[in-house]
């Protein structure tokens, strides 16, 4: 396939510029000026954009289903009361249609790869495989119920069917947090992320009392973060904790949406970002933002640090933290479209009023209204000019409405 | 004309509904069930759902010229550095045209009606008048450079040639800011403003050093708030601003992304709502923003004042504040669907998985991911599915791009 006319930003500290990219076997092939070659399929991408493929790397996909059920709640009354409880309700089959209508909603906000951390990853997976995403599962790990043995099973055998798969599909693995995984739970994890060279993600220090009742240096002597600790959140953190973040080479997942609507604050992007900490962005559950779009977050993310001083948050390092970045917290290869690297783009509409002046589409990217015209993963379009090629949507649609039903009680 | 098969919202306090509704000269004729008229065009809107007008009040259109030309910089930097300096190169053309590119985005965003405070404004109501949106004009008014009287003669002759023209372009008294116009000029414009029942709007306290410069008390004294004073930002008041602001009456435009943007903080938008002041949103101009979208601000608005208390900012609070709150701070009609209003309507998209369960779809307005499919002004469509059906967007977009290379100094 020959993707012709887009302009392409090649990576995040370059200009865009009229490139051809050839694309075989998922891979770039080549990237010329012009590339003509016949018996190729020719995809004309004039007045687009193509950017490195956004990446989301904090979400819980099924939890679309909770999308508006639980409002204007702290984060206690919300997680203990509302969500907590409806949990119970779910199965695989309500987790594989609503983690469907989110995979949808993400293609179309230009995310070709996410980090996901719930139960039922194993539908989690299947989904993914069948809509073409690029994705690294985990299964929650929880061990305060007794039930943490079970749960690393789930995961063993998620790792034996999925990790690897078309080279889309990663496991990893996912303790959910200090509040609800004990100390000896978390060096049994480092010990299995180590031996199978798999990351780890974790809520961390999201509440302002985790941050009194837990203590991180004791959290990183488990060994967690040696092969790779994705960490999310991390709000209520103070300078030491920023060095311990550092010195652990501990990669941060900036969820600022479901930060502020949750009551718990505004982590210490700029000062994180001068350490030199590797920070991505991540929407979190759709029942806490209540939206999948990275570039959402992005731009609050920018708009919250430039509060306290304007200099903040530089645009190329924005873009960087929404690709380049992402890959690295994900553990794997892209971020940067050169020939070798899978095709994972987002390609934008660059027929937009809010993109003029066109001189200064880079701040654009971020600051004004980008809109996506098409997502491809792998060299495979997932999301093209409104439609979603891999799936029949009205079926999802109608399915996602069954299963709301049946999660929140309503009689059909 | 007849809309069919749509979901209505009639105002921010109801849950959506099948309605259809019949347009006539301008205003909703009725509203049934279900409307069999023949003789009438009729526009099909099967999923999707129409709200009451959403309203930017406060921008400076023009700026468009400026998106993503200053970025990362202080207020004081930017303003007085970059952007003041560039706006001596404008004039009646550039004008026009930026306007033009401004009002497309903003009506792609749901927006039916604004509040402008720039130069040119004859140009500006032209802009207006062509495209066929609904707007309330004000020439920046400052007598610091000793030309205060000559801008109020512009304001006179934009009175006289635009104020009421097609139920939809009024014009009112934009005095720039504190530091801009003396006490005279103030209590001048106060006089003028109620001569002529138009309102007066202000950037009033967006800055910390304009709070330590200038007394509340005293501005209001000159009676600029007598007849109705939009004040924009107001992000350095305290209490006792607070209780002034209500004492007098005064209509407040919260303006959240350039505030954050250019350094300058949050308004304390919780205080001010629960003392019962009328508070809107407003863009501000496309260089300290970058984007025309009100329903960002709300969103963003929203999530920083549910930072201190996630119970802050209920939903229907923030549909009210864009849609009839937007309207009184513009002293004009709507905000409603109501027989015998205008047909101003926002109408979204209902096919979107953002917005899925449809059940909480109120919540999804705010939340998650709009997507606009028309806008109405005056029972006329402004915009409708990509398309701007009231101007050449091609020529459009060519003026724009002849218009920014001028400003900023680029041969052709």
């Amino acid at each position: 396939m020959i993707l012709k006319n887009a302009f392409v930003l090649r990576n995040y500290s370059e200009t865009p510029q009229k490139l051809d990219i050839k694309i075989l076997n998922g891979k770039i092939e080549k990237i010329k000026k012009k590339i003509e070659e016949k018996n190729d399929e020719v995809v004309d991408l004039d007045n687009k954009l193509i950017i490195p493929g956004l990446v989301n790397t904090h979400t819980h996909a099924a939890m679309s289903v909770f999308r508006g059920v639980a409002e204007d709640l702290s984060f206690d009354t919300w997680f203990f009361k509302v969500i907590d409880p409806l949990e119970s309700k779910l199965n695989e089959e309500i987790v594989y249609w609503t983690t469907l209508v989110s995979l949808m909603e993400m293609a179309s906000n230009g995310i070709v790869a996410f980090c996901d951390m719930y139960m039922f990853e194993d539908v989690v997976a299947k989904a993914v495989a069948d809509f073409g995403m690029k994705a690294v599962l985990t299964r929650g790990l929880v061990d305060i119920d007794g039930n943490g043995n079970g749960r690393l099973k789930e995961t063993f055998k998620l790792l034996e069917k999925w990790h690897g798969f078309e080279n889309r599909i990663y496991i990893g693995l996912g303790p959910h947090a200090p509040y609800t995984c004990s100390i000896d739970y978390l060096t049994e994890i480092a010990k299995i992320s180590k031996d199978n060279d798999i990351l780890v993600t974790m809520h961390l220090f999201e509440n302002s009392w985790e941050k009194e009742k837990f203590n991180l240096k004791e959290i990183l002597k488990t060994g967690i973060a040696n092969n790779q600790l994705l960490a999310v959140h991390c709000v209520h953190i103070d300078d030491n904790d920023i060095n311990l973040l550092f010195d652990y080479n501990v990669f941060i997942s900036n969820n600022p949406s479901s930060n502020l609507k949750l009551g718990n604050g505004i982590a210490p992007i700029t000062k994180m970002l001068s350490k030199g900490l590797n920070i991505s962005f991540g929407t979190d559950g759709a029942a806490s933002n209540n939206s999948l779009n990275v570039l959402f977050e992005a731009r609050l993310s920018t708009l919250l640090q430039k509060k306290d001083n304007p200099e903040n948050m530089k645009i190329e390092d924005v873009i960087k933290m929404l690709t380049t970045n992402g890959y690295k917290a994900l553990k794997i290869n892209g971020g940067e479209i050169k020939e070798g690297n899978y095709a994972d783009f987002t390609i934008l509409d660059l027929d937009n009023p809010s993109f003029l002046p066109i001189e200064n589409i880079k701040n654009h990217l971020i600051h004004s209204n980008p809109k996506i015209f098409a997502t491809m993963v792998n060299g495979k379009f997932i999301y093209f000019d409104g439609q979603f090629p891999t799936i029949d949507k009205k079926e999802v649609y109608k399915q996602f409405t069954i299963s709301y039903r049946k999660v929140i009680g309503i009689e059909n």
